[in-house]
């Protein structure tokens, strides 16, 4: 059985952030067990799952795939949408486009410390759509 | 439900390369609902969801990720099968091997600009074989 | 159809390692045709498909994933859990926490390169539990 919706988030400044609860209240009731697939309409932002607890995880987050994907690399011939654009690409790559996540109990099976993040590459980015599909 | 199939792409040079229409020719009908899982045979490429416009992004991510994995880095031990081996292997992980892509209308609910890519991190690589698999 | 159960891996150190066969005795029998989801319950450590062979492709992996995250970066702000834990949070970001792979014929349908990883980005872990989802 298959159900399966959009949502949007709200917007975000670049970082990586927090959604579980958002994206919770807007799903409604899961399954006994199943699977939940959530999927980002853009290219220039991912999802994952990561720490839930310590913000400072987020924040470091941000730096690290800053020197992963450093702004304004000499041989970046892609700069035409400003010097954020070519490396939320190569970002939302390294993170991917989608989470599948089990449900179990009518709820998400998560580690004790496992949060959804939306990670927004972009400076100053619109609200983020979603695809979820629950398979159960 | 579940279909499944393999197939074979056409064969690329090291690059990001947009296959989306190459894939969808190859799949047939969708359903009306549900969800395509596309995953790769192979160590030394990978899948990918990104921009399907301006090919200048396709090519700076080969040259970024040429930077995240260098060849020749001298702790390699994994050398005999040539320099862009271990690398490609890298690459396979930092990209991944498989894509999940939720399907709307008997159509892949991708958004606007995205697309479909074979991220081919060898110099000189053979076709290379998917298996694709619907559920509804 | 769905059939989920949880599974505990035997402690690794840190490093790639290959644990196909470690899941398979613990999945049982698999269905004709489906897919198979294994999703981990921590975020200092990932999942990945990649080479079955070498053991120093797994070795240099472990080489060029501290590159890519070092240690101590004079950024990094969430240090209270030592210095391997930031960069495994980065580094679990980059893998990603759950693979899915297509059953075919009963069996997982891997490359005949192509090998399940743990990867372990902590110096010192805990048995790392995953939860499994069938769905055919």
């Amino acid at each position: 059985m298959v159900r399966q919706f959009e949502m949007t988030l709200a917007p975000f400044k670049k970082g990586f952030h927090l959604v579980t609860s958002q994206i919770l209240k807007q799903i409604g009731q899961l399954p006994d067990s199943g699977l939940i697939h959530i999927f980002i309409l853009h290219t220039s932002a991912g999802l994952a799952v990561n720490e839930n607890a310590d913000p400072t995880v987020r924040a470091d987050l941000d730096g690290a795939f800053d020197v992963l994907a450093p702004e304004n690399q000499p041989f970046y011939r892609h700069t035409v949408e400003g010097p954020d654009d070519m490396p939320a690409h190569i970002k939302s790559i390294l993170v991917g486009s989608s989470l599948s996540i089990p449900v179990t109990g009518g709820r998400l099976n998560l580690g004790t410390w496992q949060g959804i993040y939306l990670c927004e590459f972009r400076e100053s980015a619109p609200a983020r759509r979603l695809v979820v599909t629950v398979l159960c």
